[in-house]
């Protein structure tokens, strides 16, 4: 299972398509959410040049300095410019084209369960799943209408789903691949 | 069921017990994360009055502003000074001492699991309870002995426990008031 992490096409909170910027953080608990749950490659997709290479310097960074479990987490990213991209690089690692599952806060119909997806990642129907969040108020309509599957929505029940990308992110690996013995 | 995140005493990466800086982004992850699943309050216990200013002020000018998702989100903040602070702020409106859950990253000993302390709080055999997450590299070990439970680790079998304490607040929440249903 990889994961990426998408600034275009997402929507701005007025449902325009924009292009998000790269944070820092978000690279951060990103590489140590991912590692965490052997989730691999981390792929960070922006069409933005500049911030391609911004990421590339902090990984390097890390890369060069002491043994530190940041570094170990950010050997994990891979670096794109598109969800295309990634799904290319996926496919020439594995052999195989992945399927696309896409999360978002509002996917309400058509959507696989948590269960259903983690039992297919489980059994081994899929060859290979990459996991995509997107950026500022989700990925655009044309993203999540072309994936694999579309992830139900974390609902825990009291009507507000304003969740940080980051902590989407941890409840979807947990809820995917964690021991899920509770 | 309320959550604190505490900024002292917590350890450094040496062991050593310090107090850290609040960041700006755990406020709002934390605040966020805990509306989601209805955790009330969310105590951010620092010593430091100017870093509780600093709170409240973030709070202020969000509560000044346009009706937003984080507005929501960060009504739900106490600031405090100290856990023990958190416990009697509780205590006081829920006219009975909580219990104290501690969590970290290293608690392996004398654990209670996830699936009993969801239980617990489901069958209502806590008056309330306060789920407590130290900054930094955790809580202070007089701290963890002096809980009343101490939750398991998150341990997603890769070996690498060095989660940011946002996405561990996220998980703890999902695995213990989330649907479950997966």
């Amino acid at each position: 299972v990889a994961v990426a992490l998408v600034h275009h096409p997402v929507r701005n909170r007025q449902g325009e398509v924009v292009t998000t910027s790269v944070t820092n953080l978000d690279v951060h608990d990103f590489a140590r959410i991912c590692r965490t749950y052997g989730a691999a490659p981390f792929y960070l997709a922006t069409p933005i040049e500049a911030q391609r290479d911004m990421v590339r310097s902090i990984v390097s960074r890390w890369e060069a300095g002491p043994d530190h479990p940041r570094r170990e987490a950010l050997a994990g990213i891979a670096v794109v410019a598109s969800l295309p991209d990634a799904v290319a690089d996926l496919a020439a690692r594995v052999g195989a084209r992945p399927d696309v599952i896409v999360t978002g806060a509002n996917l309400r119909d058509g959507v696989s369960t948590f269960a259903a997806v983690r039992a297919s990642l489980a059994d081994g129907s899929r060859h290979a799943a990459l996991v995509v969040f997107g950026t500022g108020w989700g990925l655009a309509r044309e993203v999540t209408d072309a994936a694999d599957a579309r992830l139900e929505a974390i609902d825990a029940g009291t009507g507000f789903n304003h969740l940080p990308v980051r902590a989407a992110l941890a409840i979807v690996l947990d809820r995917l691949l964690g021991p899920g013995l509770y």
